[in-house]
């Protein structure tokens, strides 16, 4: 059957995430229903990562095996039409090769974290930014930030429910940029741990507010204890930015 | 009595506009109301523009009267307080001269318009952005938008129901650029016509499909008749972003 791999952008508010749960309804849940819709049939849809709740993505990847060859743009169209009223759309479809695995062959992925730090409340980007009505310096926290990067055992940064068999992973890139009133996280690696990116960002707001200094992220990086790190940054400023492959 | 200005953004989805009307929720109603809960009396706000239906502001500005002398953070706190849950924010609060026209003492005025000219449907900047599902040529768009720069009789771009004594405008700035998937029209002016912005940008988007060529332009502007123009583009992609004044 031929395999192909979908490029998904969707607004996290109101799915329970990309994983099927019977509390709600997920993401997969909603492309899967419309690929079913056009092939009559049921489709698996196996994604790059699983969102939480609430999180965005700008390009998630996933696969899946259908049993027509359809052109990729037919296809593409096809599944966005089902798809509606959903805030989700498929940016592009390709054919790929039938071993082509969209979470296993991901060799890097890109996350964004956006937060506002203005004192009014976010009303055009509500939902789509953390607030934190106060100027966090953005200086300190791009300086704590880059000593994450690099080869490290982030259990300080990693949630409980987390499966994944190591907790070592390599961050490739964390920088913390202001553009006017907002925040921008850009994090990179070839794989994350589970709430990884919200939790460093948690702790790196901490920096910015003044209350812990680069030695004290270290030093909790360090402790392997999730304990010793930061809140949990909330879903909303989160984004799934892209997934590369070879 | 006290004059103060503020810059307010909003979300223009599901207001009738700027203007108090009775078919429905207006920006107005819902600010002078936070005033009133405020002060406890009743208060008119007046605004730089009236806005329509959907159309979004980024920095709208508005002027009141107030009996007590507030600190203005304190005013822009307390009113962003009362301002919950619309989608309405006051940036900054002001304290002006007490002949401060926030209508008639604005030097120049700035909006946006926001096209997504991608395939896929826009999902996270739904309401957002007018979604046109096929790639227009900005380079032949922003060189007609700068045909319409100058001082000229609008009246191709004027809505039927516009009040302005004259038609004639000075458009300081017509650019269109790219950014991704995203076309972004600038358009500045000391003030502008009813739908003026819209009407232009539907005339552009003619040009950015191949149907007009910027002589179409030229001569639709020539005709000074609205019914020789191009379609009023819809209010989401619309942005008020800032008022300046002396």
């Amino acid at each position: 059957m031929p395999r192909f791999r979908l490029r998904i952008e969707y607004h996290g508010g109101g799915f329970v995430g990309w994983q099927r749960q019977r509390n709600g309804l997920s993401v997969q849940e909603a492309v899967e229903t419309a690929v079913e819709r056009l092939v009559g049939g049921a489709v698996r849809v196996h994604a790059a990562g699983r969102t939480d709740a609430g999180v965005h993505a700008l390009g998630q990847a996933a696969h899946l095996d259908l049993e027509r060859d359809w052109p990729p743009a037919t296809l593409r169209d096809a599944l966005n039409f089902h798809l509606k009223p959903h805030r989700i759309a498929i940016l592009e479809a390709d054919r790929v090769a039938d071993d082509f695995d969209a979470r296993f062959h991901a060799r890097h992925r890109r996350y964004l974290y956006r937060i506002s730090d203005r004192r009014a409340p976010p009303v055009l980007e509500l939902g789509r930014v953390w607030h934190v009505p106060r100027r966090l310096d953005a200086a300190a926290m791009a300086a704590a930030a880059r000593l994450l990067e690099g080869r490290h055992d982030f259990t300080t940064f990693r949630a409980a429910e987390c499966q994944a068999a190591s907790p070592v992973r390599t961050l490739d890139r964390l920088a913390v940029t202001r553009d006017g009133d907002e925040l921008r996280v850009e994090a990179e690696a070839r794989s994350f741990l589970h709430h990884q990116v919200r939790n460093m960002v948690g702790t790196l707001k901490l920096v910015g507010d003044g209350k812990w200094s680069g030695d004290d992220v270290v030093r909790a990086l360090e402790r392997r204890d999730r304990a010793a790190g930061g809140p949990t940054a909330p879903p909303d400023g989160l984004y799934f930015v892209r997934v590369c492959y070879d």
